[in-house]
């Protein structure tokens, strides 16, 4: 796919949004999420990656139609809970194309996981092991390992997965107890923006591949996790380069015996196929001194831009007035919170006529925030979703 | 209220909390609000403040029940939205003891709360003074400046007010719009831990209402908004020792002509009140060496604990196994998101047998939590809460 294919992509999803809000006139904020995208995303990354199996990663868009789009389009899927495997279900995905990649699992939900048909898991933990060993039994089970995420806008920090030795363990551990140690899981850091990202994960799990194929251990598959990048404003490498430097890798640290591929996107198929549509509530200064306006919108942190906290995500945006000049502006939310401002470290600049009841769209926003939404902090409702 | 009654009343509480769910054994996570802790919050401060009208922060807890208890208890309600306001009146609030305290608001939305009765609405910018004036014409305005809130655990950064000098003009404009200038309105920031965190706020409100009055407008009012302390795990001043520094900075700074003060109390009211039981998923460590154990529950920062971003509060916790020897831990949510870690720069010991079914409590976690869910995250349901 090159640059400007994806480009003239962008426009139209923007222009078959957009269409469908003069259309319609919904209520602000909210999210429309553009199909034809899904579609678009996860077609350009099967074509990118055509020896890798793509489970898209649930939730970073759990909405019914996203996922009945790409179960059409043949998707497997990486989901978190129960709820996750009884929506793929439910919009037809076959229980063997899902994983149940959260390796913290209750017992119970382990038990129901199996009884709906799903026989992948990721753990990390003995405890995690021995639960799968006996809610799920004869399960195909992939243990997470720490791998550090240089390139990350979200690193993933310690939260997941154990060291190399441990994981090894686990492997031995998952073949006594009956279940088929399928191999090594990492996760290179959400937004992974460095090619190289994922060369680290993919070593140590051929190391670990290695070392019981020796001991009569043979593993299959090694799964790549999440990270894929979404283009917020700066372009990131294309997935045609991701593609050859996690082929590369592959090759180099696994030789003749290649492994089966998994790889988890999320944001990389949802978050360009959505828009949010917010309106401006109040447009003001808190002194006549004032260099920046204040611009409060009908979203904030708690109905969905949460990817926004310590400004980690900086969406595009796009305002009713656009064309004539601009001004500095701080960008916040409608709560009631002090820590519900969206932007003021980040530079943005308005138009210098944006007044209450204009528009401002936040673009690319179809990942990490509808799902995010509260249930009514301050009494405002949730993150309104549209399907177009 | 001397600290030993107060000691009580929250063993009372806890086990009134605890007795419930024995009985009804509700799956976890959940939120048991004990509402007679509620009433006996309220009135504690009624009684360290007698000469002051509380106005409940709704956003704080929203649930029915309280929002009930403290209409019959005779208060009045600080609310950020029409969601809000429905369930104040619903709850048999009158419309008079309501105040629209979110100075950020459009325009259909006061003009809701007009239709609705609520003639009083805090300000700090000139576009709200007039939508307030063209939607909700004679009602009420307090405005809010900016204080520096040093001593709160969660300054206010500067979202809402305004300086001295546009909020004196933003009086006289709502005076000039046939408005009834109320007052200054400030918050000296939640969670504020220093009895004198109210006297430069006082002081800049005295200053605004002199200035006024010598040009032949009365103000009546100070609104002190929000700001009590909630026991978490530190002690903090009395509430007869925040008294007696309020009424000490209201006489010092307003003399003989002492206004109508107003104070929008929320998690001073409604955290002590609430516990969270939560259930362990899993324990387990990174690698041989570590020398911290994770502790996961099944319950993080997207079910409730949003206050523990940046572990700016530290709730105490019990578990099933207490009693025991301890050890160091990190405690995480049960999310595939790596942020979902709730302590580990904060120091917490859990006893070393705890292992996956046990419960941990989460003591005076009334406040600012089920609000706070977001409706479906990974595919976790909001968090449910019950009263008894």
């Amino acid at each position: 796919m090159t640059e400007s294919f994806a480009v003239d992509r962008r426009y139209e999803a923007e222009a078959r949004i957009r269409r469908f809000l003069d259309q319609e006139n919904p209520s602000t904020p909210c999210l429309v999420i553009d199909l034809a995208t899904i579609r678009a995303r996860y077609q350009a990354i099967r074509a990118a990656l055509p020896s890798i199996d793509i489970f898209y990663a649930v939730k970073s868009n759990p909405e019914s139609d996203v996922v009945g789009t790409l179960v059409e389009q043949g998707s497997h899927f990486d989901v978190a809970s129960p709820a996750e495997i009884d929506l793929c279900l439910e919009r037809g995905a076959a229980p063997s194309s899902i994983s149940y990649s959260n390796p913290i699992k209750k017992a119970a939900d382990i038990a129901y996981a199996y009884s709906r048909g799903v026989r992948m898991f990721v753990s990390d933990s003995e405890q995690d092991v021995r639960f799968v060993a006996e809610h799920a039994p004869g399960s195909s089970v992939l243990v997470r390992i720490l791998v550090h995420s240089k390139g990350s806008t979200y690193p993933f920090g310690n939260k997941f997965g154990c060291d190399p030795e441990m994981a090894t363990d686990l492997l031995r551990l998952a073949h006594q107890l009956g279940l088929v140690p399928l191999g090594i899981a990492f996760h290179a850091g959400s937004q992974q923006l460095s090619v190289e990202g994922w060369d680290s994960g993919i070593a140590d799990a051929a190391l670990i591949a290695a070392k019981l194929r020796a001991e009569g251990i043979e593993t299959s598959t090694v799964n790549l996790g999440g990270g894929l990048p979404a283009v917020y404003q700066a372009s990131t490498p294309s997935l045609d380069d991701f593609a050859a430097a996690i082929e590369s890798s592959i090759a180099r640290h696994f030789g003749a015996v290649r492994p089966r591929v998994m790889i988890e996107p999320g944001r990389a198929i949802s978050a360009e196929a959505g828009m949010i549509r917010s309106s401006v509530v109040l447009v003001s200064r808190k002194s006549y001194s004032d260099e920046r306006r204040w611009v409060y919108i009908d979203i904030g942190r708690y109905q969905g831009l949460a990817e926004t906290e310590g400004e980690a995500i900086a969406y595009a945006l796009r305002t009713s007035r656009d064309g004539g000049p601009v001004g500095p502006i701080v960008l916040a939310g409608p709560t009631c919170d002090a820590d519900d401002v969206i932007y003021q470290h980040t530079r943005y600049d308005l138009p210098l006529d944006l007044k209450a009841g204009d528009h401002v769209d936040i673009l690319h926003a179809g990942a990490y925030t509808s799902s995010y939404s509260s249930v009514c902090f301050n009494g405002f409702p949730p993150l309104a979703t549209y399907c177009v």
